[in-house]
């Protein structure tokens, strides 16, 4: 059983609600803040049921809670380990599906800063290379603030072959570069898939080949580069805005 | 003499022109691909002497250029040590003014990928507490590829203070915190400082209560949070967003 703890996550989750084929409950709340009552009354008014259980016992369920946490049968997105066949087949008809590929990010630090970042805005996927790519699992799972274990990541030998699977699959592809089109000037919704290099090379050129158009964040100052976790925190970003703001 | 090779950058300077009372030129140009091309164009236009010179020679004036360097007298901010009263006694009537307050990000990696943020989206300055901040100064200026040499920084041992003191020369001041208003349904043009805590504790309790209001990024993950410098550079991307897309 999982348990989401995240507040944005809880209310998205209830508000899906039972269309999307997916049970969600029992709420479970503990001493909780105005939030996560506000929270508890869309549950009720949704019909999900709510239990009363202690902070300590609320804790052991789910840790790092803020007195709320939503019982559901999945992490809400597939499972950490899959293969792009799996992922292209289970979307069905959505058609907002964000996915994430990393060409060659060798440092676990920003490969577990990236993963963390694909939990918050709800990628759907992440795509890297096996072997090259960093899998320090331990640096990993703690940077990434332990989201290493649910983020649906595939791993695959030829990233290129990947990124055509996806691209029979309806999916817009771009390659992020600091002289691409401004990421806000982009139409980022509808099934998208951001490729990100490393700091050093970029894009591997096969790779960028086969992008629809590149995507960049227009930078004001004297170095034209930002930190790879940060350039795709933004980018991540900017296609969740994009998505809420319409 | 100082050099800027970012595009955006060039670009930015050569168009705010004289009218800002600030020189610049000339335009250094090696082989250049067309945007460096087109940004010669724009030199030239707006009567910014070029000078072609070789590859190895620009190399040595601005390394890490793509074909073009334009000399400036500064960096197009003020210098990289100043302090709260002579940045504010220098801002005359300029209208959109981006300030970050970093309370207690003691880990020097996440202090220099901030700066490296901070220069991309060219945020005029950086307010920090002295003593107990990360001061690490060759991690520092590692992680932010250098540009803690010219990012403006001001320290001080009261962090309080330096907020009242932006708040009396027009900031709005908001605080980071993921339960915060969505940071693109809140306007951030204008005179603004965002306030950045730690990742554990967040912003200390007295600096909190100076801010007009909180400011979030929505997560939709289990986790409710992003690495510090993340989401320092989502919510100054977003900042910026605003200014250049209105």
């Amino acid at each position: 059983m999982n348990y989401l703890t995240g507040f944005h996550a809880i209310e998205e989750r209830i508000k899906l609600g039972k269309e999307s084929g997916r049970e969600c409950g029992p709420l479970f709340m503990a001493k909780a803040g105005p939030r996560a009552r506000e929270i508890a009354n869309l549950a009720s008014v949704r019909k999900v049921r709510i239990e009363r259980i202690g902070a300590f016992e609320l804790d052991r369920l789910a840790p790092g809670n803020r007195g709320i946490a939503l019982q559901v049968e999945d992490a809400g997105r597939g499972k950490a380990d899959t293969s792009i066949e799996e992922f292209i087949a289970g979307l069905g008809e959505r058609a907002d599906v964000l996915v994430l590929i990393l060409d060659e990010i060798t440092d676990p630090h920003n490969y577990g800063a990236i993963l963390r970042s694909c939990d918050q805005f709800g990628v759907d996927l992440v795509v890297s290379r096996n072997r090259r790519n960093a899998k320090h699992a331990d640096v990993v799972s703690k940077t990434s603030a332990g989201t290493s274990a649910w983020v649906p990541q595939a791993e695959t030998a030829n990233l290129v072959r990947a990124a055509g699977q996806l691209k029979d699959a309806g999916f817009w592809l771009y390659g992020a570069d600091m002289n691409g089109e401004p990421a806000h000037s982009i139409g980022l919704r509808g099934r998208i898939a951001l490729i990100l290099g490393s700091e050093g090379s970029g894009i591997s050129r096969l790779l960028l080949e086969t992008c629809d158009g590149t995507v960049g964040i227009p930078s004001l100052g004297r170095v034209d580069s930002l930190n790879v976790s940060v350039a795709a925190g933004v980018l991540l970003y900017e296609a969740q805005r994009q998505r809420v703001a319409g």
